[in-house]
């Protein structure tokens, strides 16, 4: 099965969970598959993407993040790291811009059919660098002031994060953020746009899909749907809290940027402490996580999660894919039955 | 026009906003118009079901407010007090539990068609007297849990509030809310009941209703689309709030529990400080939000709004659900005929 049934995104998951493997899977079923570059050195992008497109000819999308800006106050930072110095080793706080100029230039070398943006848009001239290689644009954002913003470096598509999304909310300023709900989200930069816009944020099944569907996106971004498929790299303690009904939260605990994730030990015990300090907080906690990963300790692990994990279903991504398609087209198909019978 | 194109319920929003002449209004275009009962004695609910049923024969709804449990501490209402005096005249807080008995027994007497909660569920044996006089009950959830503790009851409905919407958050704990978005709470209580479940929380347009009934819900509520129209008891600087696109946000600061609201300078000043401690903080802020919408003072009111409220029409609550109806009607055909091409 090639030509999607219905138009399905696997949502870039950064930190190494949607792999090559699950982006092929995707996009052999006729979704599209998404790499994500952030925290990563270009080489190793450049390595992803190379073996992704060993494993399959479809169209598929890489993701950045643009950089936050500017350096965060180095005191709260540091105030931060005192408090949870008890929770084992740290890293070096410090600022960077992700490689983003250079990740920008190797997407365009390699003529990345879809590059994706977060935490910022590109600009202007870099969107007309990309269209001139052949990549299509894509900008994320949480609030009709950021679609205006995007819009206005002339991108083919906005990326609509609603606040039930997992992992980091996509606003362009951490410090002022909206929380919109997906639908209002969608209904909102509908009226301001007729580009594409792509859903995403919560959507757990094909009703769902269909849902944002009828709502006027152009298609639906799902990311903690295909955390359990066996071709992600989740960690097993990761897997055994999405398949929890346990809650989630936003946090900048574990990041220094608001972000979602199933409520543990470390995010009860350091949200209300933890700075706006993104990326220095990542930097800060990158070995904890790391170790906590390796030793299996949810509880000092970023858990993200959307606010549907639970539904996650434990199946092969393409297997997922074309269940996914049968339920959104059965429940399509009911909206219209429901329109002709009370039209 | 009396059959509905499609289902809409108009959101009962206590303190006055949906008059008889509202409800009146969106049951003539074939809607559900909703009374609210919190907050008033039970006579003055009795006399505004007169005043609904000699404007109306058609069906309509009752909400009731279900009480909080238990008194605050009152140690953190008086810091609150002290905190707020020099905003103006407070009023005596105390713990009541807005006559709820006496409002189900008065719903029952008056065979009111739909009786919906808030804040919490009825008792099995509550809805079981309810029935037998012929009402439907209807309670209001934001969360599976809440779900689940609700159907022990037997209602006939679910309303499922999302995140996104306007005025109180009807969870059952204040203090333990999950801020679900609406289409996730959609689809994680569809898992769990097979019963209708009405869909609210940042609806404001055709495509919003169409994109809640393909995802599974029964009907649409919509509460803040309805507050511009000229039956609505809206006041002058509250209807001038929604129509900007001034940022909502959830605050405890007029009356102890968590409400979303249009951010306003008393919001910004006290939301970080006001304890959870309703209706004893409802009651500390009355005379002053009273005075505030007296003299126009849109800072010291509770603005509630939804996350949508930009999108509000100034029409005649008849047009307006006509124009919704043919909205929705047109999104669902669409989503079918796009089910056919795909499928």
């Amino acid at each position: 099965m090639r030509e999607p049934a219905v138009p399905i995104v696997q949502a870039p998951m950064a930190g190494g969970i949607s792999t090559p493997a699950l982006a092929a899977a995707v996009c052999g079923a006729g979704g599209l598959g998404f790499l994500a570059a952030g925290y990563r050195e270009p080489e190793a992008v450049a390595a992803e993407v190379a073996e992704l497109r060993s494993l399959t000819d479809r169209p598929f999308g890489l993701n950045l993040f643009a950089p936050s800006g500017s350096p965060a106050d180095p005191a709260a930072v540091e105030r931060y790291a005192a408090r949870i110095a008890h929770e084992g080793e740290l890293g070096e706080p410090r600022y960077d811009d992700d490689h983003f100029e250079a990740k920008l230039a190797l997407a365009g070398e390699l003529a990345v059919p879809v590059v994706s943006t977060t935490f910022g848009a590109p600009t202007a001239a870099q969107v007309e660098r990309l269209h001139a290689t052949g990549c299509a644009v894509w900008v994320t954002v949480t609030t009709p002031a950021e679609a205006e913003l995007a819009l206005a470096a002339g991108p083919d598509a906005l990326v609509l994060q609603g606040f039930e999304a997992g992992g980091h909310r996509g606003a362009f300023d951490d410090r002022a953020s909206q929380d919109l709900g997906l639908l209002t989200l969608l209904r909102l930069v509908a009226g301001i746009t007729d580009l594409p816009l792509i859903a995403s944020g919560g959507i757990c099944d094909g009703a769902g899909i269909a849902a944002v569907l009828t709502g006027g996106a152009a298609a639906a971004q799902l990311g903690t749907a295909f955390m359990l498929c066996p071709e992600a790299a989740t960690s097993p303690s990761h897997r055994a809290a999405i398949e929890s009904d346990a809650p989630t939260a936003v946090t900048r605990a574990f990041s220094g940027r608001r972000a979602r994730g199933i409520v543990n030990r470390f995010m009860r015990e350091h949200s209300d402490a933890a700075p706006s300090a993104y990326p220095e907080v990542h930097h800060l906690t990158a070995p904890l996580r790391r170790a906590a990963r390796e030793s299996g300790d949810p509880d000092r692990l970023h858990l993200w999660a959307g606010q549907s994990h639970a539904s996650s279903r434990s199946l092969p991504a393409a297997t997922l894919i074309k269940d996914l398609a049968a339920e959104a087209n059965a429940a399509l198909s009911a909206a219209g039955a429901r329109s002709a019978r009370r039209g």
